[in-house]
């Protein structure tokens, strides 16, 4: 496996074929700096072509997961002119386009502040568990800017209807809210016991199987429908006839557990 | 700021930014004529470029919202022929279009009857609020006829799994329901309540900022991500750089209010 | 009316402008056989043209809906090699693209199983009626395969959120769960009480009309929009001047059920 990177704004583990990714700065709520943004993108360069890693498990330390843009980020760019935030903003986009295409089966431990930036980042999770006491909100128009790079991440994730009170009145709300806009798939008074469970469950799949999943899944909204299934039927015969189609089914038939769900 | 227009059909009351459209045609539950078409584009036209109106209030007098087409029009359209009818349909399918890209928030207070046209009304608004007791169904296809105009912004707001089971039944249902569907943001015994909040909120949100994110947001359904996010980055900059993003960060570091908050 | 085919894998019965289409392999919890894929398209053929079949009630025998895709079918395709698998595999693509675009109001009643290729058939429905106890899931990739023809009406019928969390972790869960994804409409303890009311709301619409309908809404999320809404208002117009129109403005008036509700 490529090594990955060393990084000051996050702490890495991997565990298991589990990277863990902890956003590192607790004293701003890990607000999200241009440094832990080039950050995130190297571990995900680094972990994209690698099997070997089946998951990544994103967090903030601290008890926040992300409280938004960084503040001193844009003071410097204030004096830099306006060439400078535009690149800032464009950088954290360019984030979350290459997060939302990662093959590992991405999941979201969100507490605390989940806010602007911090909410587009939980939207391209696969898996996203909240924190009961979590609390998300796009306060971006209540400071007279706007939530650029994350528009189309939310609309993405809980449909215009949702996205737009949300992004027009700025309102806070809690974990259960986010369950139930569909935002987030469990909301937790305590969240390692779900955690854990959904990475068991991700276990009994096979890690190739779950990448060319989740990329078929992501090209069924960009796609025309025929190509698309003409090119599913290829990768089905591929899968089916390959090395994990083939211990899946001979798994299934001797009634054991696969090799992958060891 | 342009005259508000003239209207027979509309109660119009301008108040604190906060234009209040009320249907008010109460003896048919404000059933929508061409006459109310019209009125209501003019109202649309003439407050678009108006920044000093931040949000418009769309109700209906008399406890009901709009019960759908007007039979009289539909009446003098039989006597006129096929084309009259196109016209007709078509002009309300303006207005939907029109109204679901106005730069203001659109708040809608649904009380009583929701139906047909007044169903499709309600599926441009970015907020809205329903009584409990309000009575929402698409009844077009149990009169011979098809929910022509409003059927794709019925999918846009409740997606194409809830549409169609209520589109191919004409089944009834309530606030409750509407608010479980995601058709409406909140459902209450009292909407006064509730409007005032949303209101409050709405006040939070720097109009312009709030005017471009509501374009971004509907643009994220239509045009390709990356020339989504490079557009949104150089709006960022400029929104950053400019008179709201320089009073609301202040404000912010300030702890005090932003002026458009006052 | 086409006569229907006979069918070794279905149970077929027409019944008051109604048909009852049970899937029938229950010594197989219904498995999807290329057998199945082949009588299913051609009743879905013989009953497009046929106006005077108004809904499809699609439900399996023996208390499962559909367990997936036929082991048996696979197994011959494994000596057959990868063309086999890639032509079973569209073949029931084929089939989903076909049941979606029906002009029938179709309505799955889902028991017992409703796994892999079963869930994608549920996904086609306009009604979704589930029983409390029914066990749906994906279980592709923990069969070291892929959701292959399902995916992209998987996306569909409950967005790319959901979808992603399902296929990626292969979690199985009931009618409750399924109700509150908006995978299906009804959650019942007993499922026949439901249906019944359902159809006689089916019954209450003008059976052109609602055909004309669902093709409008399945064309919203192709087409453009002006395009489509001028379509529309043809469609209304003709709609409304045609005998269904006249006869359900006409009972509306008089009061009385118009004549294709009797």
């Amino acid at each position: 496996m490529a090594e990955l990177p060393h990084c000051d704004t996050l702490q890495l583990n991997l565990e298991a074929g589990v990277l863990h990714v902890t956003l590192n700065r607790p004293d701003c709520r890990n607000a999200m700096s241009l440094a832990m943004v080039n950050e995130l993108r190297q571990v995900l360069a680094s972990v994209k072509q690698n099997t070997g890693v089946r998951a990544l498990v994103l967090r903030g330390a601290g008890g926040h997961f992300c409280a938004g843009g960084d503040i001193k980020d844009m003071a410097s760019a204030r004096s830099a002119g306006s060439k400078a935030y535009r690149e800032l903003n464009r950088a954290f986009g360019s984030l979350l386009e290459q997060a939302q295409n990662v093959p590992q089966v991405v999941i979201a431990v969100l507490e605390g502040a989940v806010l602007g930036g911090g909410f587009g980042l939980a939207c391209i999770s696969d898996i996203a568990i909240a924190a009961e006491s979590s609390k998300f909100g796009l306060p971006e128009t209540t400071l007279g800017v706007i939530p650029a790079q994350i528009a189309p991440f939310v609309v993405k994730r809980i449909g215009l209807t949702q996205a737009r009170r949300l992004a027009l009145t700025g309102a806070r709300f809690d974990g259960a809210e986010a369950l139930r806009l569909g935002l987030v798939h469990y909301c937790e008074a305590e969240v390692e016991t779900r955690l854990s469970e959904v990475l068991g469950q991700v276990r009994q799949c096979a890690p190739n199987a779950n990448a060319q999943t989740k990329a078929l899944l992501l090209a069924t909204e960009e796609e025309p429908l025929e190509a698309l299934l003409d090119g599913a039927a290829e990768q089905f015969a591929a899968a089916v006839t390959g090395p994990e189609g083939a211990e899946g089914t001979m798994a299934f038939m001797q009634k054991r557990p696969p090799k992958w769900a060891e």
